[in-house]
């Protein structure tokens, strides 16, 4: 089974991996070095996990998982876009980023401004472009951009970045953590499985039981971040662990100790599983994403 | 006539004032700082010359221009957000912005940061929502949102911003210089009107003649911000004036000196309200505003 795993996933990384670049426009005449730092971000490692588990979504309800490929880009446009963001010296001023200098160190503020604004900007001139993604009706294309945009906005992914800065050397309750979480990181993935689902032509019970998987997931998910920040090992990580602690940032093991924190993940991941019995023997790579989400060393 | 347009600006700057903070979403419940500072960027004055375009185009092909405020906000949260980022210390590193303190002197920078992001982001979500432009066909929306991604993105607004910062302290080409005033403010005047049309339900020819005037109006637009910056007063702008010369910027009147600057720009003038003799008397607004733009004190 969990071969099986590996092989999807190291398929669909690949499927991504390999449109990350050819979806971007091309440079212009007197613009190169934003390009180039987009590109590097984006191609600089990653698991992809959010387009990953778009396309196993799109699957899921019985679609082409190939259809969802430029939702799936767009949404690891915008995932990188906040990893450069969040990395300014302004905001959490770190060096490091899968395993390579963050884009700041690399290209400095402005280009890696620029960069963010520009991938941000660019997910949704994919998910609008003419010839993308022509073979769906274009109601559930608006219906993904609204997903998308909702989850990355001031009600989402922004939202919980501005708690998670106000948090930050504050003793904060265990409402405001779950807070950050679901709106820094659950938001995103949420929505990565809705539009996954919305292009596969999901009906509305199928999309509800993935918006439900993806809440319960993507908490799941930062809970891990949170452990893997207190026992990951930084060679294998490739960026500094320990660093929550240092900032005394508020975390699942700091509120709620190590052990506590592992089994309210894998609570997490059980629920999770239990949304998708309406996909029957179809939920499989979910079910098999999801462990991997919670079991993951990097 | 010049009351006319008087007339018609106050009236459409008031439809768009009273929608841009509306049509936001609520602050987030642990998030208020950066809601506060979308808000105080917006509000803070701004002659809504992107909005009001693209009502007037609405109305040019015949659409009822109400029906394009969704758009007109969207155009407006996005060029706010250029402001905001533009003003950063890592980019211009501008203090005052439309009369008041820039974004990140108010705010800080992190918090500036996340409100520009936000702001591009929730211009995506206005123009996607269900319950926005519904009695628009769903394809014209789909085309609006490429062409505003399209005009801000790495083709657009943000060549242009990393074009303008490569040339700083540098001696750049009349060529150059207009491929920044292209990118940094004509691609997103153009997608205003092209907006406004589309909405408006303009032919194609209708569409291609916006197009062409939003081209030539740009870069007039930009040609006169140039030599507002040299001849313009500080008080009337909210802004600081000769900040270009201090930092050795290329602007067109020191390229091609002032006068031949202002011949320029009445030239691109006269070639704008040419394009627009396909929309006969319904193309007076447009040319008033093309006026307008052109002899504005700030």
């Amino acid at each position: 089974m969990a071969d099986l795993l590996t092989k999807t996933l190291k398929k669909y990384q690949g499927l991504v991996d390999e449109r990350l670049k050819s979806y971007l426009p091309p440079p212009g005449k007197y613009a190169r070095q934003v390009h180039k730092a987009m590109v590097y971000s984006l191609l600089g490692g990653g698991k992809r996990i959010r387009p990953v588990l778009c396309l196993m979504a799109c699957k899921a309800v019985g679609g082409r998982p190939v259809t969802a490929l430029p939702a799936a880009c767009a949404l690891e446009y915008i995932h990188t876009y906040s990893l450069i963001h969040d990395d300014l010296p302004a905001l959490d001023n770190d060096d490091y980023r899968r395993g390579q200098v963050s884009c700041h160190k690399k290209f400095g503020e402005a280009t890696a401004i620029l960069a963010g604004d520009a991938l941000l900007t660019e997910a949704f001139s994919l998910l609008s472009r003419k010839t993308i993604l022509s073979g769906l009706a274009v109601q559930p294309r608006l219906q993904v951009i609204q997903e998308i945009a909702r989850a990355a906005g001031i009600q989402g992914m922004v939202a919980g970045q501005e708690a998670d800065l106000t948090a930050e050397n504050k003793n904060v309750s265990l409402g405001v953590l779950r807070y950050i979480h679901e709106h820094k990181t659950g938001a995103l993935i949420t929505a990565s499985l809705v539009s996954g689902g919305l292009i596969g032509g999901g009906r509305r019970g199928e999309i509800e039981a993935l918006r439900t998987f993806g809440r319960k997931i993507g908490l799941a998910f930062q809970i891990k971040d949170d452990l893997l920040n207190v026992e990951g090992q930084a060679q294998i990580m490739g960026k500094k662990t320990g660093t929550d602690a240092k900032r005394a940032k508020a975390t699942y093991p700091t509120l709620l100790g190590l052990d506590q924190s592992k089994m309210l993940g894998q609570e997490l991941l059980f629920e999770a599983n239990r949304a998708l019995r309406i996909f029957g023997q179809k939920a499989l790579p979910l079910i098999q994403m999801g462990t991997y989400i919670f079991s993951r060393e990097t």
